[in-house]
């Protein structure tokens, strides 16, 4: 029974790397710290990329998923012989577990092997179709979900975002180590939240402290976190934003300068 | 074999319910969404109640611990025939993972049933003594830890935290309607961050749709992100911050006026 369960669990983790395998440069947007800015990084990211590219977008908080909302998404998923269609929005294929959901305010209470379940099979039902990046937005923390994305979907780089504070800094490089000892690389640090009231500098502090790049500090701005409850990213609105991101987008490669 | 790992489960998890059984009224802080200031309102809130009454603080984020660093606290704890001995500080006896940990950035990476184990380990471990109250910091999200400590340590009441802005009401929304399904009252929602970049009124309106008390708003301030990065409870050093605190604990019955 226990040795079914198994073969049962790697055929499925098999089946969905296989389809995956046209997904493009997988890249996995981490903090460790909660509410840094991770989903504001990967929906800017996606977008900006989408301009040139095929995009897809993957929501990996699976208790308290946020893209959706960021992107002005409502209502499920289509479902076409037994594969999910993304939805096209703003050029981007997005997945986010949200689509699962009857209403926003109904909690997800899962145990971990719940949560992988959900993850592993939203990704293999999906319907890609060939893209040349793939975000994947992941839940705070270093355990379970982080842990099953980066064993099984294997992401090529890892993104990794902080507030200017020593507290998210900390949290930040627990993050970009587990990225390390999992042999996922990381593509560099981003700060958010940048300015008067938290301060500034953290993000490139953690940047060196990692021997890794640092790729560009996002302000608090009020534009930014009014962009979020529209549900258009502040890189379609807002040209100074526009130019940090595709600074990041080309400083590290993903787009042609 | 099954059956004997599900009764050692049971006797530890009867141990840990024995252990905390004079650690006075519970109080878990609850938000949903990540970084929302779940930890801000923690510190401040066994500050605040420590000035009258034994306080205990238990920091449940297990992967990303942030209540040390909170609090200035450095080092590990001591153990005395087999307990752990609580820090005290600011008169407020404080147990975290961060002192089980070499270096803060070491990351922990674990499933959640480890996690769940170091949670009742923990609790059943440490050396109380008799608390009035005993203030339970969450990490984010609605799935093992804040289900385990719900359905283990069974606290008295949940307070909710949100920011102003939408995404962070309907994760703060999703979390309270956990509590709810597990019976554990809402003691009410508190909105941190308030003012002009997240905007305000998101934790009132969180409040009235859940039927909860709205029980005060703490200003985006960076008097109260220095205070985190110094390691002291901003209500230790400011009148208004204390003021908001105060007030929500004479609201709540908490403290006398």
């Amino acid at each position: 029974m226990v040795m079914e369960v198994k073969q049962s669990l790697e055929g499925r983790l098999k089946r969905m790397q296989k389809n995956t395998s046209d997904t493009g440069i997988k890249i996995a947007v981490m903090s460790g710290k909660g509410g840094v800015g991770k989903t504001t990084v990967a929906v800017n990211l996606a977008a900006c990329l989408a301009r040139d590219s095929a995009v897809g977008l993957f929501d990996a908080d699976v208790d308290c998923p946020n893209i959706n909302k960021f992107l002005g998404i409502n209502g499920r998923f289509s479902i076409r012989d037994g594969k999910i269609e993304p939805v096209d929005r703003f050029g981007i294929k997005v997945i986010s577990p949200a689509s699962l959901q009857e209403r926003a305010t109904d909690p997800i209470i899962w145990r971990g092997p719940m949560l992988s379940n959900a993850i592993i099979e939203l990704l293999d039902k999906t319907e890609w179709g060939n893209l040349d990046y793939l975000i994947i937005d992941l839940p705070p923390g270093t355990s379970d979900v982080p842990l099953t994305v980066m064993q099984s979907l294997k992401p090529d780089w890892v993104i990794i975002v902080t507030t200017p504070q020593d507290v998210s800094v900390t949290d930040a490089e627990k993050a970009a180590n587990m990225a390390k000892e999992l042999d996922i690389p990381v593509l560099g640090v981003i700060e958010n939240m940048s300015g008067d009231i938290f301060g500034e500098g953290g993000g490139k502090r953690a940047a060196k402290e990692l021997g890794v790049n640092f790729l560009g500090r996002i302000g608090l701005d009020r534009k930014i976190s009014a962009s979020c409850e529209h549900g258009k990213p502040a890189v379609l609105e807002d040209s100074n934003l526009s130019g940090v991101f595709r600074g990041i987008a080309e400083g590290t490669g993903l787009l042609q300068k």
